[in-house]
């Protein structure tokens, strides 16, 4: 192992082909590996086999036939359910269909025709409308603001969360209007937001006066390690006593507890807020899927047995991450921080930041040796990463034989572009 | 049995008092019926009790695990199995959430935003825009393009269809910009577009060259009588012959096959409004729930799975239409057609339309003698009924003894309110 920082031009051209010997061997065994989503593994979804199974009546505790029309908001049960999840009350939960992201999409498509309550004009109607990304953030989430007219804002992140400093300086400005956080264990970076700077978003002063937080808290029950739990406080408590309190929307789902894609999904806020969206929402449905709300409510009677259900996804998921991290200590250790990668406490994602400007090079290494990544610089607003450092591995749906394949390939190919771009510097 | 019209002031005075003590019968039963909506009874959702049942494997006939993240348009089983309904291709298919009313919403906001293929600008943007309502129609329908700033314009209806001559004016005016249609067994008539009415529509100049007919097919499927199925043409087919491809979105779902709001909806619609679309809806969501699709598709194996189910639907609606039709019959012979209603083949609905100006104290008399009908009104734009005389009767979720109760206690207070306005009529 030799430190590439301090190798000679000689050495490093030696290391460099050896490591394409190695990709050389690994390319001709023509494989097929993909760690590009956040997918759950067959071995995941199969805790939630009998799902399904435990609907002997449709009857909700209220009475409520959930097999027929009604009940805009979801069963008592399901609303409890997520309130006790989230932290908050069950008044302030509308459950909905299947997808978060379908309902933070809806949110700021009702606002694009017809503003929030604090709105001016629907937003559609703003010009130079903007949104605050912090980056690396989640692709799907930047798509839709994109979508939607805003120019995206990268916002810097480390990890106690988003630099607040930037976050004030920007929301001086009346367009801007809103803003994404994934607050545990982001997406990529596996994150969690600290508590000062959950308060500090929900304090701030913003020069919009119908601000938004969509705050994405897809992971909160999705802990690998007993003993490294982290958590979030209850976002929509800390706008209220901020006197903010409308200020966020909170969003979760059951996509990676139960069922990705299929699951029930839910948006948290305050009772104004709610009130707003339902005059709306009241149009565009009679109800959302109240037999998959049941069959939730039936399979977990509590938030403890949810916690018991995501212990034994972690059984399955934290020896994957723990295999990539041991690799990526095996493989680099020595070679004088070319790269850092990040080792998160929970959900579905491991940030690795390769060496300046060789991201791109290293995903389409990749590719043609049968490894398929989320595209390099995906987790940046318009898929630039300034950098061109950024690969987000998701090593959820392989199995350990796949990913320790996979890992290893990265590697080989995180070095070798590394030496190239090293042994392009002309000062060398 | 008195003819209204020829009956003197006196004897006018006579039945009315023997009606009023009927009335007064009624209302101390203190009742609580409920015809207000069109929600299946718990017989019909007790034909799809299996529906979970059948879910052994997971896979779909593609491979596609229906558990997982994947597959935006729809598992393909789903999408030939509504693509046989509705006589036209998968190609032509996007199978969605659970809710149909849903999928129209969310056109409409798509065309709100960004408008449609052959649009100037969004939809938003355009100034007094309208929206034909052939009425009486249904009022969520309504209340969408209402809320989305359209000025709903009402059509009139007979039982081919909604006036093509009313609507040919209209359309020449470019701030028409679409229009609704229930065209099979409509709600709440119950009537049948003609393939003329159809051809019409799909051929017509429109001032406006995004012009969209919402085709919301609901009730296809839903005849009543073996001997009487009425259909209509594929109207996708008629649009692209009449060289107007673009021009409909059909919508359909299974709510009143298995379960009212838990179920699988669709839309179809040409290849480039479908790829307009997607290019949306792809930001919108990952995919839809694959599981209920699957669900659906392993409960109903074709079309012909489809239709017999129906008919066991249709055992269970048929005697509660007729006996409404009964009762209309023996209640109202030889009063001298002072109210006539709709005798449909199919749908969830009959229409009454009671003597001029009494439909909003019918409604609350009923009301008031624990009988709920749907508003007064509520089948036409802004609830504006310009003869105050028509009712939709929702025969479908109580029983027969309760519909034999509310349809008597109906007619009572038809009766009494004719009377009343007849009295009123001074030249009498």
């Amino acid at each position: 192992m030799i430190n590439y920082n301090l190798a000679s031009r000689e050495d490093l051209i030696k290391e460099r082909e050896e490591l394409q010997k190695r990709y050389n061997e690994y390319k001709s065994q023509g494989l097929s590996l993909n760690m590009a989503r956040g997918k759950p593994s067959p071995e995941q979804l199969d805790l939630s086999k009998d799902l399904y199974k435990n609907i002997d009546s449709f009857i909700a505790e209220d009475g409520t036939d959930a097999r027929n029309y009604g009940v805009l908001q979801g069963i008592p049960e399901m609303r409890k359910l997520f309130a006790d999840i989230l932290d908050t009350v069950p008044e302030k939960i509308f459950v909905g269909g299947s997808s978060s992201l379908t309902m933070m999409h809806d949110t700021m498509a009702r606002a694009m025709i017809f503003g929030e309550i604090e709105s001016e004009k629907p937003w559609a109607q703003v010009e130079d409308r903007k949104w605050l990304c912090p980056a690396p953030g989640y692709d799907r989430h930047f798509k839709i603001a994109e979508m939607f007219g805003f120019k995206l804002i990268p916002i810097s992140m480390d990890a106690w969360g988003p630099n607040i400093s930037e976050i004030e300086e920007y929301v001086k400005d009346s367009t801007v209007l809103g803003m994404w956080c994934v607050p545990c264990y982001s997406n990529p970076d596996g994150y969690v937001y600290s508590e000062t700077i959950c308060e500090q978003l929900a304090s701030m002063k913003t020069a919009a006066p119908d601000f938004r937080i969509y705050w994405d808290n897809a992971y909160m029950k999705h802990h690998l390690y007993e003993e490294k739990i982290q958590t979030i406080p209850d976002m929509l408590a800390l706008c209220e006593k901020a006197g903010n309190p409308n200020r966020v929307y909170e969003f979760t789902s059951f996509s990676k507890i139960t069922l990705a894609g299929s699951s029930v999904a839910c948006m948290a806020t305050n009772k104004d807020n709610m009130d707003f969206a339902i005059l709306h929402i009241n149009k565009q449905c009679i109800d959302c899927n109240k037999v998959n709300q049941l069959a939730h409510a039936k399979y977990f009677k509590d938030e403890n047995e949810v916690e018991a259900h995501m212990r034994k996804q972690a059984d399955i998921l934290r020896p994957k991450f723990q295999k990539c991290i041991e690799i990526f200590n095996e493989e680099f250790s020595g070679n004088g921080d070319i790269c850092y990668w990040t080792d998160p406490n929970g959900g579905y994602f491991i940030s690795l930041y390769a060496y300046p400007y060789t991201a791109k090079n290293i995903w389409n290494m990749c590719k043609d040796a049968g490894v398929t990544l989320t595209d390099a610089g995906a987790a940046y607003p318009y898929g630039n990463d300034p950098m061109d450092a950024h690969l987000r591995i998701a090593p959820s749906y392989p199995s350990l034989a796949d990913i320790e394949k996979a890992i290893r390939i990265l590697c080989v190919c995180v070095k070798i572009t590394a030496i190239d771009e090293m042994l392009n510097d002309k000062l060398r």
